[in-house]
């Protein structure tokens, strides 16, 4: 009787007695994901060759104990680490680093937009109070000069109550919208990228949630296989961990949503209605997350109706 | 005897019984700053011209109640308010601005530099090790593709443990990198303005506290005037009030420095010697501050080089 023994450095026979009879080193980590072959071949040479028992694996270990296959050992398994390192990155984690960088860039455009504004309203206030978009005006100022801006808000020079500046002080500010205009274009971008991964990845989710509140339910639920394997009541709260926590202790109201709360269509919902509503539309977003993990149909247009229908009537 | 009663509006001469004798209106906004010029021609046409006491003044004012002169009263004023507000916006706000902006800037830059750094050791994570400077980072990344990337840092595609991206993937982070790119850039445009602004208007403080420390003292002491009427024993604590107060109420040790301690000199004493350096120092910064605010020579680089000598010796 012999036994077989395989790790990812080689496929090792051992006789009765545990002695090494033959070794088969694989010469790079492809061989061992083939390793079934080797298998194979040596299971034609030994008839009866058996899989070693847990037992005596540490004894047919120490038969190993050498130098060259204690290092091939060590660099294998670097290989294969780094391999599975590689193939971490899922769409899942591009979803949510993308989701968290357009919250960040939210609140760096907004924080950039007030300086502006500051700047801006010490030479042109009248620009300033009469475009109120925050990124309109970062262009308005980018591309023109003060006597421009003026005609835009259709003030005379003599009307105006801003500061006349110098060339080299409006430059400044003209600096500043150029880079928050810059910041306004990388969130568009960011909101396409974000559609265009979850159009390929989760498409039913992205119908019935849209692209912002579909990545938030990915990152609270940490990954798409993970919110497949929900319940559509738990989806129902998912970002309001707090207030259920407080529910099960103090015996408080239970939530009704968590980050689900700013879909429109519990949004429109009466007040009285929007526990039913997000019940409902919960249910099938645990639906679309389930095909889309498992590949299934575009059925996500067909359940949006029908809770519209439901609610709201024919529409 | 007449009187003669000047305002915004025009020039107004009233006989003894406070009628109205003769009116000169102003033209425009211009003529009012140089009035001294009418009243010196009613000064020849009427040689016992006095001006108006105050406890007539209301009465003369009846004598104005025309529609027209109140319409006028009224937009001159808006005029006047106006000009004030054109030149309210002084070095000292401009200066103050910039360098909140550029703190505000200092945060964003990190947090975006941050992220991109999540971007990056996603793919090529062996580059965000080996460059520890976030900026040239951004630069990399902004200019290079992946290949060249992991050429940088000196390792193959074999090795490395980044994820491979798809071109549109890897152009997300790329855009990233573009606009912080660009916000350091912002950043060094107002570092240099900055101290543009203070050559010109603060030289002396400019150039014993530096663009940064200079600055900062201006925003915590609220303008170049003020600080010039403060004493050094109030310049050396500027920034450090909460702890004054304590120092005050409680009997706590009193602050040695506010905003202050981040000045060079400060930093290189020893732990024994800053409280010393510090008062040497915002005595020399106080007349600077003077220095600058009446306009005098340029003395700083000679204070800095007597503060250098006392505690440092020759060097």
């Amino acid at each position: 009787m012999s036994f077989i023994y395989t790790n990812i450095v080689g496929s090792f026979i051992f006789d009765k007695n545990l002695e090494m009879e033959k070794a088969l080193l694989f010469r790079n980590i492809k061989e061992y994901f083939e390793k079934q072959q080797v298998k194979d071949v040596f299971k034609k040479e030994y008839p009866n060759l058996k899989g070693l028992p847990k037992d005596k694996q540490i004894l047919a270990m120490t038969r190993l104990r050498d130098k060259k296959l204690y290092n091939l050992f060590k660099d294998r398994n670097m290989e294969l680490t780094r391999l599975e390192l590689k193939k971490s990155t899922t769409t899942d984690t591009l979803i949510m680093q993308t989701i968290a960088s357009m919250r960040e860039i939210d609140r760096i455009v907004n924080i950039m937009s007030k300086r502006l504004r500051e700047w801006v309203e010490l030479t042109v206030p009248e620009v300033s109070k009469q475009i109120e978009d925050h990124s309109k005006l970062a262009n308005y100022i980018a591309d023109m000069n003060r006597d421009e801006l003026l005609q835009v808000a259709n003030v005379k020079e003599e009307e105006s109550i801003g500061s006349i500046f110098e060339e080299i002080d409006f430059k400044e500010i003209q600096f500043l919208a150029e880079e928050v205009s810059g910041i306004f274009e990388l969130k568009a971008s960011y909101e396409k990228y974000l559609e265009k991964l979850m159009k390929n990845y989760c498409p039913n989710l992205l119908e019935i949630a849209g692209a912002n509140l579909g990545a938030k339910l990915l990152e609270v639920g940490r990954s798409l296989r993970r919110l497949a394997f929900l319940p559509g009541s738990t989806v129902q709260i998912l970002g309001a961990e707090k207030a259920l926590f407080r529910h099960m202790k103090t015996g408080a109201k239970p939530p009704k949503y968590g980050v689900l709360y700013a879909h429109p269509l519990i949004q429109k919902a009466k007040r009285k209605e929007k526990g039913k509503v997000a019940r409902a539309l919960a249910d099938k977003i645990a639906l679309c997350v389930k095909l889309d993990y498992f590949n299934g149909e575009f059925l996500a247009k067909k359940y949006v109706k029908e809770i519209k229908e439901r609610f709201y009537g024919k529409s």
